[in-house]
């Protein structure tokens, strides 16, 4: 893939990928990211409590190297989980492997996979590419979409982002994957954060944390989570700014990183083609808020409803009704674009067509008032299409 | 419509149905129960916090009435819900008319209404046809069979069920509608059951509820939960028999007609191509086993793969994972049928072509041990076609 637009690499990693013949497509598979000296690491997991064997062992190697990453291996078309202690036994072979080609210790090889659940990893032949993925890692912006290739799945295409730091000696670039099963509480997404800001383990941890909550925790495609979702934050320290220095930056340029790469993840879900900002108003608290955006978010009749551009918003309201906030319906106001159709839960005179119109387009905007309070959220979700169905109900078989 | 197989009519109760006009299709749209003398009733409604108009003034009605309904009054085509004030004073028009021309009062007579969200129900047309309800009124299976098809809205048949009781004196005769939005705890589902036995509203209320707990509340088709769900009872005492002497036997005979209903709800709903029987056991108790149950019933990844009878055991071990249930991934095991796929959280081997095969048949089952404890739940809920997203895109536009 050749990289167009703006990308802003972050001095201290390289790249590359390999096809081990894990997917069926011959696509390339795996994929390297090479930092060295090993980098300061921070990572956000599923909250699934099925994991997959990649997670249990990147969980604890993080603890064990004290948040140091030198190498991060990725495959994709095969998750390794519900492989039972011979999947553990897989990844830690991959991740060895790999750390004795490099000369590091193997907890500071982080690994993933993302794919089918219940598959045995093909081990050996992704180790008989470890050589020359080593090899061939470069740190031209054409290696990193190499790698954002690898990572892929059912996705149509590779996810990037790129922002510098207004200083200009410094820049935050991501590289997701999504697709399918994307949840608020991550799923099946890998998302992998660089930066050569030099920083701590814990100062990366908590602006991660943050700009997670803000952007990959408020997308959802449908509802399902993942067991491998990773989102990890690797920083080189290679341009010498110090994370403290820059902090209000930094936060502010990492936010917005995860941000675009969360709404291409929507934006490319399995059959999307309506993507729709929801916002919800008034409510109580962000948390109340958040209740209410994933019930309308993960209600097929809306969902569907959206697929066919449809200004049903009964169903919004009726979604709101059973989402466990106890919203008073009398105060319940939705509006489609910039047309109030529904106030205080009553329905009002609308314009059909132009509602149709907004919900046509590729981004639509519908909000939702809940007359309880100041709190507000803005959420990034999808229509549902019969797309989406033929995708997944033809998956594995 | 009629009616084949053998239909127990309580004694009691005439039914009849008329075409207003409220479907655009010109199909019959409204449908009239009368028990004279008014029939002993209870009734459980919608847990949605959006009400439509005729679950409001029901659930009035009925307290008012203190538990007698003369008349069940039914629309389908509109559901008269987030209609405001003039819903409500619409709904109160139509059963005090109701009320004057049959001589009772204005609370004995019982309204539903199914349909479209947010669109004022035509009052006009609906007072016009209640003449010649009540004058073709008429107690053979036919004319319930014409009540039972003017209650459907997206449905594809009627549906009905009877159970003599063994003594051979009375009967439970069940009719309801379903199709989509069909949701525990109850959902676009108008469901009405007529008995000749003689009972008080508090006993039939208690029998009510424990029925709907394992029928109603135990089925799943989009998790959605309608604005207008009602199962009324009502017991016309023409028989004879006392509730207290066949009770035992009443209280099954109710359960079995609520079972079959809620059967043929999930066969005929919206798309369905294969209905799955969900076994959960070693549940702790049985609210955690109806929270997994929903959760794996509601996952649009499982739903999708069951649409392809794709034997992807994975994504429910993943919807058990995030299902809010401690589970001990370690400790589930997965059968498809009777092949046990994934045994303590791990792949196993199996014949991947008889899953397939048992995923293919109209009903198949799914059973799911959670090692946690003795609590087991049977769950009946069906696949996600492209032909429900298709329904349901082009429903109001």
């Amino acid at each position: 893939m050749k990289v167009s637009g703006a990308v802003f690499l972050p001095r201290g990693f390289k790249f590359s990928s390999a096809t081990a013949g894990i997917k069926s497509s011959g696509r390339p598979d795996v994929g390297l990211i090479l930092a060295a000296p090993p980098a300061a690491a921070a990572a956000v997991f599923t909250k699934n409590l099925v994991v997959a064997a990649p997670v249990q062992v990147g969980r604890a190697s993080l603890a064990k190297s004290r948040g140091r990453v030198g190498a991060v291996i990725v495959n994709s078309g095969n998750a390794n989980c519900a492989t039972g202690a011979a999947g553990i036994r897989n990844c830690k072979t991959v991740c060895a492997e790999t750390a004795r080609l490099l000369g590091i210790r193997a907890p500071e090889v982080f690994p993933s996979s993302t794919g089918i659940i219940g598959v045995p990893l093909p081990v050996e032949p992704l180790l008989a590419e470890l050589q020359s993925l080593i090899a061939t890692a470069g740190a031209s912006p054409d290696d990193l979409g190499r790698f954002s290739e690898a990572i892929l799945t059912t996705d149509s295409k590779p996810k990037l982002a790129s922002v510098p730091l207004r200083s200009g000696r410094g820049a935050i670039t991501g590289v997701a994957k999504g697709a399918g099963m994307i949840h608020p509480q991550l799923a099946t997404m890998l998302v992998y954060l660089l930066t050569d800001v030099r920083a701590t383990p814990a100062a990366l941890q908590t602006a991660l944390r943050k700009a997670c909550d803000d952007s990959f925790n408020v997308i959802s495609i449908d509802g399902d989570t993942s067991t491998n979702d990773t989102v990890l934050l690797l920083a080189s320290g290679a341009s010498g700014i110090r994370y403290e220095s820059v902090r209000k930056e930094f936060d502010g340029a990492l936010l917005e990183v995860c941000r675009r790469l969360a709404e291409q993840i929507v934006t490319d879900g399995e059959g999307v083609e309506h993507v729709v900002r929801l916002e919800i108003a008034q409510a109580k608290n962000r948390l109340e808020a958040l209740q209410v955006a994933r019930t309308i978010a993960h209600s097929l009749l809306v969902k569907t409803a959206w697929a066919g551009a449809d200004p049903n918003w009964g169903r919004i309201l009726a979604a709101v009704g059973r989402s466990g906030v106890s919203a008073d319906p009398k105060k319940v106001s939705i509006k489609i674009g910039d047309q109030t159709v529904c106030r205080g839960g009553v329905a009002c005179p609308f314009d059909r067509k132009a509602a149709h119109q907004e919900l046509s387009k590729p981004e639509s905007r519908v909000s939702v008032k809940l007359g309880r309070g100041k709190a507000t959220l803005d959420f990034l979700t999808s229509d549902l299409t019969t797309e989406y169905v033929r995708i997944n109900a033809e998956y594995s078989t």
